[in-house]
């Protein structure tokens, strides 16, 4: 067999992949398994968009655009325009997810070598991502003390290099759920414009705050129009995951130029998922309004019911729907694995994803999980019951 | 604004993006114009994928399994081995488009610097996902005179170092409609074994075939079960080019199992596409019957048309729905910009994609053009017309 990239080879897998097989097992000899461990909402997604996809108005499902439909890049921009930012349809480049935005970013703005800071713990992904496009994440360290907020901006500087082509922030975080202050943005601002870098800001929980804040988007920052990218997404603003549809959106012509080559490419976003996406921007209704109330329900549940727990520490997040919480043993993969293997509460179980597997390097910090409230409230308040229950019958717990 | 990379300024624009002003402006004017330029098929999507989208049975459109839904999987693996190919559900990694397919195919076994060598002329965006991995596309011309059938194993060798990863051909071929005989892939199955390479097979045209005969798979050359990897897509087998489904197939597992680490990365292909094209897999009738015979009725009117003009060469194509012609003409681009700018026929012309976008110097061969029979038969004998009088008219026409 001839041989395979070294790049194939450096792809991580998933921090649960390892759990996968467990999971499995437990489910095999009848154990239920509560899945705190992915972040695949179990709300519905609007009517409006269900009801588009009923009535498609078109027989025959082509290709649109590959920068998007005129329609759905105009019902984007009117979405953020809503919200107080100037970008017009044509700031925005439809993706397939915003994992293509992604992609298309890192290969616009990086050559092979080239750096891109991100303060960890940072979406998994990210990491392989960088690895597609052989870009190195330089990470810098958030700490659970501060609720993952944005490391001393010194820090930043140490780690800027001539490689250093852009920072990457997740705003509000996956997996942290913080949301970034103006000041800690303002300060964000002064250091991208004084070494002149890229700020790409993922964007795809901006509807997901829980403290009555409007989203501070880096759109708007003026000053920034020619270094911001953001990156948007249906999936979770809509829970609309499977619908694949993303987009990148600057302001920077040239940026959007070579971005809209690679999106030539593969000729095409989705049809269906534009046509869909299109008609719930247009009727959204109070769809964001029910989701929050929902999500701020079982945030509060979940982080009040962790905070109880000897030894458990939880940062309150201020959006998105996760929370990177310590616990108190050593390995939380080996607890993981165990409460899959080992483990179970009257026939069931909790499937959480090890932390270590948003840090750059899974060396880094060992004792935390991340655990995402897209399950029923009393689905969630069980789970919590039985991570407690396993807490105190683990053999590693620190007591 | 910070530096842009290499790559994004490398990768090609499509063959025909230069064009588009000119015929946006002769639209303008009040033109009709005749588009034989993009393979978008104007034939509808299967009754039963359009059905799946009226009765979608979730309401919440989420994840898929990266490597696609099992139902979707099973349904591929059923087509294939209906078409006599011992494929299984888990040779098949589902991705957004062939796009996708080739872009995983070259991430999983190229190096940056690696070459893959491809019979010219080829489907253009093999460039593109090209300088996206960084491998060097190392082209073999084929000739008109031959049909553009495969040209000399020799040639073949010539071209292969110890950069050399694999061979990728497009079966039947965009643009060219050729089908390779039996004889030829045995030819190419030979030299991939002597040279242990990857035997890239493009066959996402594979169902339509215009001679009666069945599409000889290389996935039936069981020699090959580690080298071959195969491209498909729904986009022109259904019509359902918008969906963005296609699949990368190889019974090598270390090729799946890295390949699946990019998938991961992305999350899932289109929840809503699967469904669709299971529904039309599983309920597919005359449909690759009825399409064919629409196609092979548009063919021979075209091409027996095109002889028919002096100085114009347009070989039979034996599938896919494009011809690769050459016309009496120093630049073919030249003369598809004055089709547009500076020609009507009672206030109607055509649009062609130039021919030279699809090899890999644009300056090897100038005077082909690639012509897609995507339209109704009236719609393509006016457009022949049209033509044979902007050929009589045109100034650069060698008599």
């Amino acid at each position: 067999m001839p041989q395979l990239s070294v790049k194939g080879n450096l792809m991580p897998s998933s921090p649960i992949r390892k759990l996968v097989p467990y999971a499995d097992k437990a489910k095999q000899r009848g154990t239920k398994v509560y899945h705190l461990n992915i972040g695949q909402p179990d709300i519905a997604s609007p009517v409006p968009a269900l009801d588009a996809y009923h009535h498609l108005p078109f027989d025959v499902i082509a290709y649109t655009h590959s920068e998007g439909t005129p329609e759905y890049r105009k019902a984007l921009s009117d979405y953020y325009k809503g919200r107080g930012y100037e970008v017009e349809p044509e700031h925005f480049i439809v993706t397939n997810g915003g994992s293509e935005a992604l992609l298309f970013t890192f290969g616009v703005i990086a050559n092979p070598g080239d750096e891109i800071i991100i303060p960890e713990p940072f979406y998994a992904n990210y990491n392989s991502f960088a690895v597609q496009s052989e870009v190195k994440i330089v990470p810098i360290q958030s700490s659970i003390d501060t609720n993952f907020g944005l490391p001393p901006i010194e820090s930043f500087e140490e780690k800027i290099t001539d490689k250093t082509k852009a920072i990457l922030i997740c705003h509000p975080g996956n997996p942290t759920g913080y949301l970034y202050s103006k000041e800690e943005l303002e300060k964000l601002k002064d250091l991208v414009i004084k070494y002149d870098l890229y700020l790409i800001s993922d964007e795809v929980y901006a509807e997901y705050l829980y403290g009555g804040e409007k989203h501070e988007s880096v759109l708007g920052f003026d000053e920034l129009k020619d270094n911001v990218i953001v990156i948007d997404s249906e999936s979770k603003r809509f829970s609309m995951c499977g619908s694949r549809l993303g987009a990148m959106i600057t302001r920077n012509k040239e940026v959007l130029s070579r971005a809209l080559k690679f999106a030539q490419a593969r000729l095409s976003p989705v049809l269906t998922s534009q046509y869909a996406a299109t008609a719930a921007h247009q009727n959204v209704g109070a769809y964001f309004d029910d989701c929050r109330a929902e999500y701020v329900s079982r945030r509060d549940l979940l982080v009040s019911k962790l905070n109880e727990i000897p030894g458990v520490i939880c940062p309150n997040p201020k959006g998105a729907f996760y929370c990177m919480v310590e616990l108190p043993v050593e390995d939380a993969e080996d607890f993981a694995i165990w409460l899959l293997n080992d483990f179970n509460l009257e026939g069931e179980t909790v499937m959480v994803a090890p932390g270590n597997g948003f840090y750059s390097n899974p060396e880094t910090v060992k004792n935390q999980v991340r655990l995402a409230y897209v399950l029923k409230k009393e689905d969630l308040e069980r789970s919590v019951e039985i991570l407690k229950a396993a807490l105190k019958k683990y053999p590693g717990t620190i007591h």
